[in-house]
């Protein structure tokens, strides 16, 4: 994989000129992408390189892989579906104009399920073909874990840019919920929507996010002292499978080792109702957000997406309320799971990436971070018999994005 | 003024055909837009009465404007700027599509001040084609107050629909926060940009609001017993007019006179702070809400626009966090201003609307509310001398929309 830092470094020092850096980008695209599928669009390469040659600040010489869900000036976006196919969005999605003007260049638009949604789009897994690279911002996750590009963009509603991450063995960072603007991207779900970052390594989508935010977020908050864990095995713990189950307890005995000090953390009752609640807080409000798509074009979606939709407009807006009251409640309550640690340690999936290319695997870990908000970053914790990674993930209290980022830095750092 | 109720009732009695209703709006807006200037585009005659011909639900025969903040489908979508001279929008906003779900024909787009910020546009004050209507939603007041259509929409980040009702003399609902969803509209701010409603009375916007969102709003709280009303003359007292703080005092007369429980409730210190906080919040999500637009069309933007967002990206992100601690605070004090009362009273703005047109008068006694998510409705509590109105506002707890719209009914009708 190309990393994020070492491409900074390289820069720095003078051995490699942005242009050149974002040049072996496109390369990489293209001998690659045909296999793999991450790519919805690759923008012009006279054009990129140019943009690249002029490019200046801290992500200068970083090519950018964008999910199809973000609006681009100069790009065609058409969130997964054939309803906005040569879509021409006349201005940028924030975070997209704020990664450039760090400095980064757009290279492309990376696939993302229809409405970034359940249904599988056709991306292959770099590290397997035959085993989905999870979803819903698949081709980012692939983009980067098959060595294309350095850095991603995608989005998280339930578990969209952890799984993915997990699935294809690359760091995923969803930030604390609005820590990063979602202006200017499809809505499906709005207080659940969460803009994320693909990369090579925990410090590499601190650098990109850090960058793009200009927040310091850098994984220096444990170099001094081990950081507390909590082990959060979470109230979905049986659907995790034997092989996650080992790798979460042989990352945290790793941890224990080099010191940290491991403790156990149940979970507490709101937060298993909080996990129940998020679907129909996400159909109730995704039948809104494409009220008008769902009058006009339901012939033109999914029968899982329609279903989705159909019992959001069927939901009555009282129980839609009270599911919010959950929300709310778990929130207030997840605070009080760091007083006595650092970080949680928890899976980001049940299992390595499924093998076939109709589901792009389960979002059941990682939905209840989004409707709480915390920040999460996925590390790899150990690979199964095929080879295939292990994805468990750093969890920290909301708004601290450094703990989480510097927890997966610090666990990555044992291997 | 047209009443949405009167129209509602008129079509179930069979003395009127939806059709017909809506073309009475077409012929309103023939007859008077040209002195006022609230339309930015009106739809095709015929499309829109073989539409109204068709249309079923609740709102059916009732003509809605559409401030052109809002994406619509079938009308081209401006955002009040040059930049976005001739877009097309491929699907609704969430509003407009529930809007038309529940029967409702959206006859035209409303003039919106650019990017629904501070600059006038041009529409005028019907009342009195010297004095502004208030803004940002200057075309949706103006619309309905000059009798064009029963119903318009709008949004409020600051005062964009509490100011230019009260300027109007028509009702102007503004809801909690995100009980309406904001999918489909130009963001400026996301943590303040709030959908609104603006038609005759409390008893119309009430029935608007009810249909489009399924929600309980109908305004018979007070039926039984009068509200107990806590009047708020606010931190701002200062810059409410003579006439306007004599206008509040005699409505809250009358209340008293018809029964209400009238006591003062002063400003706690919390609630002053997050009035200040207000701007720095704006203009900092708003920086990054339009990074692209600043970044590439910043000489098609007013100085005052240019300005604001410099100043927002100017803003070190711990300001902001700092801006937003604060307004969590006083959304969580908001709830104490309500042990004892149903609703508060305080003015809508500094006084009625201001002579010129160069402003579009000030949003000091809205944005408060706005930066809080508490619902609030504008009446006409007296007028000047000139004979413009003077309004005042209903404010509720947050989620009480049904109690704000009520008392302002049951203000209404002690004239």
């Amino acid at each position: 994989m190309q990393s994020v830092t070492a491409i900074r470094h390289a820069i720095e020092a003078g051995e490699r000129t942005p242009k050149e850096a974002v040049g072996a980008a496109l390369n990489g695209i293209a001998a690659a992408d045909a296999g793999v599928g991450a790519f919805e669009h690759v923008g012009d390469r006279d054009v990129i390189l140019a943009t690249a040659g002029r490019s200046k600040g801290p992500l200068a010489g970083i090519a950018v892989g964008v999910k199809d869900i973000f609006d681009t000036h100069d790009m065609p976006t058409g969130y997964g579906t054939p309803i906005y196919a040569g879509h021409k969005p006349r201005t940028d999605a924030a975070v997209v104009a704020m990664l450039r003007r760090a400095g980064a260049t757009i290279v492309g638009k990376t696939v993302t399920t229809p409405y970034a949604f359940l249904d599988p789009a056709g991306t292959r897994n770099p590290l397997n073909q035959h085993h989905t690279p999870g979803g819903s911002s698949s081709g980012s996750a692939a983009a980067v874990a098959a060595g294309m590009v350095p850095a991603a963009i995608g989005t998280q509603t339930g578990g969209s840019v952890i799984r993915p991450a997990a699935f294809c063995g690359v760091s995923g960072y969803k930030p604390s919920f609005r820590l990063v603007p979602t202006v200017g991207f499809k809505t499906f779900s709005w207080t659940l929507d969460t803009v994320g970052f693909f990369a090579a390594k925990a410090a590499d989508v601190a650098a990109l996010a850090g960058a793009a935010t200009g927040r310091a977020l850098a994984v220096d908050a444990f170099e001094d002292s081990a950081p507390r864990i909590g082990l959060y095995r979470s109230g979905a713990w049986n659907e995790a499978s034997r092989d996650m189950q080992e790798a979460l307890a042989a990352v945290a005995e790793r941890a224990a080792n080099a010191g940290a000090r491991v403790t156990d953390i149940a979970e507490p009752a709101e937060l298993s109702a909080a996990r129940e609640a998020h679907s129909l807080i996400q159909n109730f409000e995704a039948a809104l957000a494409l009220s008008d798509e769902f009058d006009r074009f339901a012939d033109r979606m999914s029968a899982k997406l329609v279903e989705a939709l159909q019992s959001g407009r069927n939901t009555p807006p009282e129980q839609y309320d009270q599911a919010r009251r959950i929300a709310r409640r778990a929130r207030t309550i997840s605070h009080s799971l760091f007083e006595e640690v650092d970080i949680l340690l928890t899976p980001s999936a049940p299992d390595a990436a499924p093998e076939g290319l109709e589901s792009t695997g389960s979002p059941i870990f990682a939905k209840l971070w989004t409707l709480t908000g915390n920040p999460c970053v996925n590390l790899t914790a150990g690979y199964n018999a095929a080879g295939l990674p292990l994805g468990v993930q750093t969890v920290a209290a909301f708004g601290r994005d450094a703990a989480a980022l510097s927890g997966a830095h610090w666990l990555e750092r044992l291997h």
